[in-house]
């Protein structure tokens, strides 16, 4: 289905846009999802940064966020959210050991690891708190991550040097590919029960078993994840449409922009790759999608350009034309802005700040 | 030439670095080719967005600077620069209508144009100020601008609207192509002078010849441009290294980066493209460069994960350590920075705000 424009007429491009109701649509179906799999749902708030949304899944059942970086957690701490796992492989040294105990001693936290050094410094960081750390394990996507049997290994040695082991988790990166999304999905759950069990195997029968993105989301495999993290499936983007994943019907978060200039057939708009981020996959048909104009492809981006070709007898645009964008790839949209404006019936009805944004370190 | 580390030890990463004295041999060295060819230095400030590289600048004798928006502009006017071209086809709708006649009030103004419908746009709200228009060519990029024996079309159009009209512009972006900035540079020198010759023709001997790119900026053809606009040069990037328009000597930015994970060979940092930008043409050899390790290549990139890949022999990297990256395109990674690290003799010794950070409206 294509949605109708949506664009407030006094709006000045470009800007980042959320309809309010799409976005309740999305939240409301995936902490029903988690619920009906008996699965927790630790949405990760690296993809809105924003308080009003980390709220509402919160308020909709969500027992706590993910997020990527001790940056994003001090943030959604500082919002009065006391359950944070940062699901990345932490390296504790210098001043961020010091705000990572620092957090440990504000709210329930979680932290990843993936070797025996990054765990000896994490223990350091963290000896005497109440914190807990996740071995993360590959699951295919070949990133960071252990190879599930060493799992055991890499947990012995967290509590060896006193660490609380709350179980395993992984990222199925590698469902980010046409077609990959089942695949990645049963690679997850094997990954995640191959770990559990040679947690067990080690006399750590810890239980966290942590999965989830927004591709393999739909593709719960039933008793193999207890926790799920996916962030994009609070807005959605072009990917998660070329992928299969979404509708546009589902894409709550879209760039307003401005036909600038015109040449035959081709356009250019004013929002580039400094609003819309340069993330382009190989399989991708473009820079990003315009969902009111489905035959339409961005094929070339620059900072504050985004040509977009026609195919022969669509209707162009006219110069000046308001026009909507759903990114590739929403969390670097996202992380681009200083504040997302949120529409209702065609109207900004509220701004919110990005808060996180930027916070990397 | 490859430098060695220079990584404040207590840096937390991932974080951009400027180093000052290299900061300040680019500075100095594209002012005096400048000079040394009697064309006028407008700096492109879009690359750093910082009133201090500004003000340094102009100091060392750019007549004015370069913005991409608005927004920029009304940034650099607020720092005390009084000379702005946006080089850009503005769509002056709204209240940027009323935005960029404020700015026309306060600061010497021109404003790009490519198309009779913009420049009716752009009459109506600049009319009675002092700002003039800047009628834009395609010199080969094909991304905005008119065919430069159409130029004389288009500021005839302004002048009926009462416009005054400074000449004309061009940005040969098709140089940034392996081999390609030769050609680039002779097709920017003669677009500009075809137009240049339109505009007489139409009774419009306006004199402003604008061109000039980073990878350009070296090939300048006497004679044929009065001004230039390179933005990039200040830093550098891998892009450039790449391209031949800049040796490792030259690179005033980099991300400094922990090994955050380790997988045989292969190495993750934790400057992702929410740092880096995720800018990567077909010919670059990988997502970003390492200065001081130049047989590695960053195979992979992700929001906080950059997967660094060494050859067979060459010596990998350990855990914990700290390393230098040059993003791909250095624009993209200082508009996801709030702050600028000032770095002489490996050392912190200043820190300059982004001010210019996510002005894209």
């Amino acid at each position: 289905m294509v949605l109708g424009p949506r664009l407030p007429a006094d709006i000045q491009t470009p800007c980042l846009m959320v309809d309010r109701d799409v976005l309740e649509q999305n939240l409301v179906a995936m902490a029903d999802h988690a619920r009906n799999h008996g699965v927790a749902l630790r949405a990760h708030a690296k993809t809105h940064k924003c308080f009003e949304i980390a709220r509402r899944q919160l308020a909709l059942g969500a027992i706590g966020l993910t997020v990527a970086t001790v940056g994003e957690a001090e943030v959604f701490a500082e919002a009065g959210c006391n359950d944070l796992f940062i699901a990345y492989p932490v390296w504790a040294a210098g001043a961020r050991a010091a705000r990572l105990r620092a957090l440990a001693e504000r709210v329930a936290l979680r932290v990843g690891v993936d070797s025996s050094d990054g765990v000896e410094a994490v223990a350091r960081a963290l000896a005497g708190t109440e914190a807990e750390v996740v071995v993360e394990v590959d699951s295919g996507h070949h990133r960071t991550g252990v190879a599930p049997e060493r799992a055991g290994q890499v947990a012995a040695t967290a509590q060896r040097y006193g660490l609380r082991v709350a179980g395993v988790f992984t990222f199925p990166g590698h469902g980010y590919e046409p077609g990959g999304r089942k695949q990645a999905a049963a690679d997850e759950a094997r990954a995640l029960q191959k770990a559990d069990a040679a947690l067990r195997q080690a006399g750590l029968g810890a239980g966290l078993r942590s999965g989830g993105s927004t591709p393999t989301a739909a593709l719960l495999i039933q008793g193999a994840l207890n926790e799920m993290r996916p962030g994009v499936y609070v807005f959605n983007d072009a990917q998660q449409v070329e992928l299969g994943a979404a509708d546009w019907d589902g894409v709550a978060l879209t760039a307003a922009a401005t036909v600038v200039s015109r040449h035959g057939r081709d356009v250019v708009l004013d929002a580039g790759s400094k609003v819309l981020g340069a993330d382009r996959p190989a399989w991708a048909t473009g820079f990003g999608r315009l969902p009111d104009h489905p035959h339409a492809r961005i094929s070339a981006l620059s900072e504050h350009h985004a040509t977009v070709s026609f195919p022969e007898g669509a209707p162009g645009l006219e110069l000046g034309s308001l026009v909507r964008v759903a990114p590739n790839h929403v969390c670097a949209a996202v992380n681009l802005a200083d504040v997302l404006l949120v529409t209702a019936g065609g109207a900004v009805v509220d701004q919110w700040a990005v808060s996180a944004r930027g916070k990397n370190a």
